[in-house]
């Protein structure tokens, strides 16, 4: 078995371990990470798009903001239609100047993916059998296989940012942590098209027929979603039944513009509230999906991913620069106070706009819990503190800082 | 059987029905109103004390405001204590001047009968076998035992203010009507004590041995709740029980100052969500507690009820003023409106304050949806657009006027 060495091992070549090990480095400090597919097939998912501020300040921080930075789109606000009737959350005049950026998860990942490989910094794509040993201890390490040799990489912290799926959560103990979870009856199915996006800001629409989504990648490029039940398959979607289902669900006047075009990728994701606590098991830490899913209503996914890199950036920081390992123990309460608020947001926004057909929520059945989802909605799209409320959770809440 | 005559058949003499007498007879509109049981029986029913402005106005209004005028105590504030941490809503500042009025429905009742009984109107006590008929007509007409003689009312409009039990809402057949309801899996047991309040404003507590409301009728009467499971009985609790466990959810500080004594009065009562759908029909309005109930956290059921009164007020006087019964049909949509914001707001108070247990809600279990509760606490109760959300709604939405 050969054996390496670095500082942090980061499980996970996504955008939270990408970005994770590019600031780092910024501060001298060594990552090998890990990853068990191949880049190519990292770059094929396609993700949420909506940046909130402080992710974009991380990527700035980072260097690697120079793309971002020419080809996202700023937006002042976006809009929720309820049955047809549109309300425009502005977010800059509500939140006191604030906004967020439209640029695609897989560009991101692209760019740090360019930066990481520039400077020389250590990926291991499509490795294999990776498991952590003695995270408890002050000398964790990880073993994996690559093709077919079998490594050992010896290092002083592991961050976990290898999604719902991956091993860095099981590596915790069962009865040393607590997870909580919400599934939906529904899916979200999802098509990407090289056509002009309908508006330029996103719509999301509650109608009596479902959720639907129209979102954007850019001004040539459109992302819809449509509420589907969780039995259908995508293969059950045409192109054709897709928009034909979307121009029903959108606002009159938006759906007489819309423009159709060949899907170039179509997909069905559940929806989940998910959240494991705590977050840090000794010199293990869950970083992003590895610690917490949220249903895509509201695009916080990946925002609360950057909130979890920054609060271990200035954790892992501090450890380097001072020897302080004491800030160590304030990881997991400083991600999930945050983690929680956004979760709560995502179930919330979930909760309002989407259709529960004839499932049983909150002991009350689905009829009802409508009649209350269609008064929040009165409210909060009708007055101000509402509006603000909506807007200042959509932007992004602020980032906490060590004690 | 003898007949009588009037223009509005009220059924019910709690407060809605009273008030909406005092008011219609200020227009010169005449009514009969008939109750199941005795005045004293009435009074002797212990409900809530926090009055909204729209109410005080109605009731100034009617011209029985000048006990309450006198003896009620504007709140400009309440507290919301989580895990014995209190935080001060600053209702006044926070509205842009609103507050509240601490005043007893049982003296508000107490003063509208006496007000009646002055002015000389009609009120039957004790009436039995109370039958609506013909309502979908121009003729509707009500019979009733009074003393063992039958008796018909002869009326233009019937107003259903006879509660949850009540006849009138049954009066709609079942196919014209929806029923939403979502009962809760506790209830709570008050206790009213000639002691000074341990606050000058209320104190709704969030602790992990369940909900508690310190509250007051003046500055020497108290009234308590505790959070008890459905399967408690009154008898179960003895004073010295119910003092220990306040204590023990009070914040530290204030159950240092509580002040004990003999209870004058203990009861537990269920807690429950129900809206009736449409509130109208034909000639038959459903006022209060007939169509819609919520669960006391927050304080709005009384008040809810008044904004139905101010509704069918404004169209009674109308319809008498001017011959327009076109108004008539706006009734249902103008109350239930406002219903569903108080329904929604009390719905989500009880969920933020109240512990679960191991029940399970809205599709999880009790121990994640706690989790997502007290991360809405922590929203709300830590930024000004939640806590603005909260005085709002705790003040009172404004009433809806006719088209």
């Amino acid at each position: 078995m050969e054996t390496l060495k670095t500082q942090v091992a980061i499980i996970g070549a996504g955008p939270s371990g990408l970005l994770l090990g590019q600031l780092l480095a910024k501060q001298g400090i060594e990552t090998v990470i890990l990853e068990r597919v191949s880049g190519e097939y990292v770059l094929s998912r396609i993700r949420a798009g909506i940046l909130e501020q402080g992710f974009v300040d991380l990527v700035r921080e980072a260097g690697v903001s120079e793309r971002m930075d020419r080809e996202g789109e700023v937006h002042d606000g976006f809009e929720i239609a309820v049955n047809g009737e549109r309300t425009h959350i502005d977010l800059k005049t509500l939140t006191g100047g604030k906004t967020v950026l439209c640029y695609g998860q897989t560009e991101i990942t692209r760019d740090l993916m360019e930066a990481r490989e520039n400077a020389g910094l250590p990926t291991w794509y499509e490795t294999s059998d990776v498991v952590l040993h003695d995270v408890k201890t002050d000398q964790p390490w990880v073993t994996f296989t690559h093709n077919e040799v079998a490594y050992r990489l010896n290092c002083d912290f592991i961050a976990g940012c290898d999604g719902f799926h991956g091993v860095s959560r099981k590596t915790i103990p069962e009865s040393e942590r607590t997870e909580h979870e919400r599934v939906y009856p529904f899916g979200w199915l999802g098509l990407l098209s090289d056509t002009p996006p309908v508006s330029e800001e996103l719509i999301y629409c509650n109608s009596e027929r479902g959720f639907a989504l129209a979102s954007r990648r850019s001004s040539t490029r459109s992302r819809y979603y449509l509420q589907v039940p969780l039995t259908d398959d995508v293969e059950d979607w045409t192109d054709d039944k897709f928009w034909e289902e979307l121009k029903r669900r959108l606002p009159a006047d938006a759906a007489e513009q819309l423009v159709t075009g060949p899907s170039l990728e179509k997909s069905i994701a559940p929806l989940r509230s998910f959240v494991c606590e705590p977050m840090q098991y000794g010199n293990l830490f869950l970083v992003g999906d590895a610690a917490h899913i949220v249903p895509p209503t509201g695009a916080k996914g990946l925002n609360l991913a950057a909130s979890d890199v920054a609060a271990l950036y200035q954790i892992l920081s501090r450890v380097y620069r001072n020897g302080d390992r004491d800030c160590i123990a304030q990881y997991s309460a400083i991600a999930l106070r945050r983690v929680w608020h956004g979760e709560r947001f995502s179930w919330w926004m979930s909760n309002m706009l989407h259709n529960f057909g004839d499932a049983r929520i909150n002991d009350m059945d689905a009829a009802t819990f409508s009649r209350f989802m269609a008064s929040e909605l009165d409210y909060y799209l009708n007055h101000e503190d509402g509006l603000k409320v909506i807007a200042n959770q959509y932007v992004g809440l602020p980032y906490e800082s060590l004690k």
